[in-house]
């Protein structure tokens, strides 16, 4: 049960209203955002909402079975925009595209990525400076510096910056560099990062766990969301499978029961997603059919050098060719009566 | 290694080649199909194949490291047209679609398919007359009697029958009756049906098994095609992950690594790719995209009272839609530059 | 719903209950096994089975809400003995040992393996005559001929065959030389196959699935059952999954679920189970432990020089060695209060 | 490649060596433990070991090629021996149990637990006060104080304490009161926690990841080796698999799998790992028969009401038929001859 409660509800309101919706046994957590106070009931399914609808202080009241609660559409029906400023916004009908390197490696290299993405008119940037590697031995990112060389240019240059945290103890001295806050696959369920996120006024996109469920996806989004963060972005990014040919098996399905259970945006990652270059543009662009509202891919200008990822990293031309095929395909979309 | 043999060549040149081959520790296996004579050589892999390749009756000669030979791309680098007469193809560089029920269920349910096929101008119908059930009590299809209305009132409109077959024994009874076999996600590696199914002169559309690889794909396809049987089509139908909430994981990057590992055509079924009858349109678009020859899905004139598969079948209305969508997409991919 | 009918039940009495029956709403299908005559009823779940249950023919009813119904312990408590003749069963209570070379390949190996098995007190042994293989050109197996001499030899030893049949056709030639037909791991849901084999008085073996379900395998058991044929042994060899260091992976909480599920008898294969000859043993006495009927296992006089599955093949002196771990551990096991 | 430095070798040799080592294009780490100085070398993979072999400093050089390191049995034959004090060890050849309730929910219930462990001679509890929750709303344990009243009473009783650590700022406030630091499922990457964990001197039992790989247990126990603490356990409990009718598919190949490539100890947790209660000790038998070193199961008074996992929690009663299973079954595996 969620209850938004009216703006202007005042702390002792509040109070006799949460003392009140516990004597029914139901157990109550009070959660603020940045757009606004709700009190989550849980417990006693078959609660009589009309008891306390007309109390002061409730404006709204929704039943949500689900085990996700504000990230769920049944409660809210109107899709999240996510306002980036500058006019940048992630969010249904409209097609968010986000290139980039897997890792940030040097100044120049900032610059030329920057300066490609300008030529084709995208507007966010993707890369790593906090890398999770799995052997200890493997490069870890160039870290705080590389993010502060990258927001000096990416600021001027108009270009928003999307960056993944592994750490709690990162987000303080990373956030004034961010404008979304990426959580990685194997972070899906870090519960205490997640926490930790809500408390931020940055959009949080959330990778979908690498064998993560759609379920399991949603309900991180609702520890980021129930912390007091309401930015939020989910990203298919592919699952484990038995399938060997391919890196991962990108479930491109997730992207319409995504869309149909959450009033979320849902952006579909077709590098990790499949793992092979050659093939980025094609799953890049059923990604697009499948309901996506934004792309996020690699893009290096010499994939065989980038220093991680390579692999699955497409080139500028190759990502100038994509970023127009992605808009027209989008555009086709459009014209399209789909969910 | 795959020698393709001149046209000409007679039994006792057939024989003297053989015997040559088999001196340098290759074990040969010959393979006649509709189109040509081939002998398939295995074993020793640092064999020069200059040592053969000047004698009479070798027209070409090919190494193919792949496990699979005949439908490797390695060897054939021209697609593979399958036509099935009155000029449809099912092929790479044009769009197959193919929609029907799950179960023929009547003459009249067959009338008002193919009514509703033409008016949306699609030539292939697919529907199943005999059932593979999990369990023994549930309907297992009309047989026999089923295909003979159905293919009555096909071949009157001008529309081709898929339908699938279950074991060896049906084959010489539906061989006349269908113009495209069906091998079922359970029977992708009953090798004995694959087997047979080598030796007829009728199209083999084989599902991917429930949870098989790409290259188990591949290879059952290698198996009608050695024996005696070039006229494959391999579909992507979803693969068994932990994700409950789709039917099958659609596995769509199964579709650009299936064409560039092989010269035959490759069909998505989203219907059972995703299994939810709203989402079924988006997947189709997105299979289009992904670079799928054809699509085929489940259509029924009332879904809701259809034998089986009615929460993923769509209606006619539906179907007309997604009909048209899927045309209109792949006329915008045929203008990118996709692999 | 199943309804056990009295021994001297006559036709017409029968057709008086199955017309009785179909007017409370209920799909009837008879069953006639070795065992005894049967009623399965589907549909209607609200039944008051006091309406039928005087009624003349009927011994017992049973309801069984499970998909599967003969097969399932919800019906039949006491487990079933399979009775393979000169005092050699396999049943709950009692440790079967299964052991043999992945292939049958000549006179002389079936002899050595024989000898080895009679200084063991080994009373089955497996081996492969049809051999299902990936690749169209690998080798299938020595076919009947194979089966012949082996049935000669293991009659004189007395000693039973387990094999595995592939196909319908093969069941009426090979069903006087096998004692266990043995269905393979991708012919689980070949429904035609276990259609066929309810017909025959021989016991059945069914392996899981490649990836196949608990629910499916007791399903594909009711397949037999329902066909006529209640002498059914249940397999768990393992299981695709993403993990690549084994072959597969061996699932052993398979075996006390189906047990707890159905009264029929549950075997374990550890060689196709983890793939890697080393440690076959060990996973032979977990499934011991874990409340196993029986082991399967592969044994060569010399793996490495085995047809196929060497990797996994244990020696003779390993297999001797493992036949005495196994009773020693199923000694151990019988004095503890398991399920 | 790892160089284990000779005792006494002085920071300038050390930086000696390392300058040397990076001429030959080899990337070096410093790791540092409770036992000994490494440097692991990375890179040029055809290196002459001999060239350095003689230097002063050097007290062993060995080649590894796995991924891991330091946790490879290639370099340490020995397997690995956790000493917890009070002569409490766990490792190769001898059965640690570790038992008690999912989640820490009162000083009496801990001193009801304590008191089961000691009458069965159980010298480690495990027990939960910071959860992991898919959702926020569910109960996330009583934190430190429950961990102090634990501490206090296991102190006295002699028995050590084994319980989760979820993130970074929790390990200064818990290292006092912990004896194995446990990292959960959703943690097994989390690789600043584990780095983190490198730097204390308490041993960390690592779980196998939701659907982790061998391979990738051990590099994140790499990561806790090269951060400086050698004192790490495996745990099996489980992977995602497609299976329903269990909680997880437990993986006992990883058990003989994981004691073949690694030098550390190996512990299985059957109550994640089925999720059934009455499956539970079959599963820790099996455990225990595939060479395990250990067993964790879960124990609580009356698991109808405990706070979480009540449904796969054994009570007293069966716990201490388990825990006298348990050592039968190791005291007759003792007597096999097995890798």
């Amino acid at each position: 049960m969620i209850i938004q409660l009216a703006k202007n509800t005042d702390l002792s309101e509040k109070e006799d209203l949460k003392q009140k919706i516990g004597t029914f046994g139901i157990k109550v957590t009070e959660v603020r955002t940045q757009m606004g106070d709700y009190l989550i009931g849980i417990g006693n399914k078959d609660f009589d909402i009309r008891k306390i609808g007309h109390l002061k202080g409730v404006q709204d009241i929704h039943i949500v079975s689900d085990d996700y609660k504000l990230v769920s559409k049944k409660w809210k029906v109107k899709p999240t925009s996510i306002d980036l400023g500058d006019g940048i916004r992630i969010e249904d009908g409209s097609m968010a595209i986000i290139a980039g390197p897997c890792s940030i490696e040097s100044e120049e290299q900032i610059a030329r990525v920057i300066q490609h993405l300008k030529e084709n008119n995208i507007k966010m940037m993707r890369g790593g400076v906090f890398k999770p590697r799995s052997s200890p031995y493997a490069f870890r990112g160039l870290g705080l510096d590389g993010l502060k060389w990258w927001y000096e240019q990416a600021k001027a240059a108009g270009i928003k910056i999307v960056t993944e945290v592994m750490q709690v103890s990162q987000i303080e001295e990373m956030v004034d560099y961010v404008d979304i806050f990426q959580v990685g696959a194997r972070n899906t369920q870090n519960f205490n990062l997640l926490d930790e996120l809500g408390k931020v006024d940055k959009a949080v996109m959330i990778k979908r766990g690498i064998s993560g469920t759609i379920e399991e996806l949603l309900q991180s989004a609702e520890y980021v969301f129930s912390g007091g963060n309401e930015k939020i972005i989910l990203c298919e990014r592919g699952i484990r499978t038995y399938e060997r040919a391919s890196r991962n098996t990108l479930d491109l399905n997730a992207v319409p029961i995504l869309k149909s259970k959450s009033h979320l945006p849902v952006i579909v990652d077709p590098s990790h997603g499949i793992g092979i270059r050659e093939f980025v543009p094609q799953m890049a662009l059923a990604g697009v059919m499948s309901g996506a509202d934004g792309i996020i891919y690699e893009a290096h200008e010499n994939p065989e050098k980038a220093y991680s990822d390579g692999q699955q990293t497409l080139n500028f031309q190759q990502s100038a060719l994509l970023a127009a095929q992605i808009r027209k395909t989008f555009a086709l979309r459009k014209t399209f009566q789909l969910l």
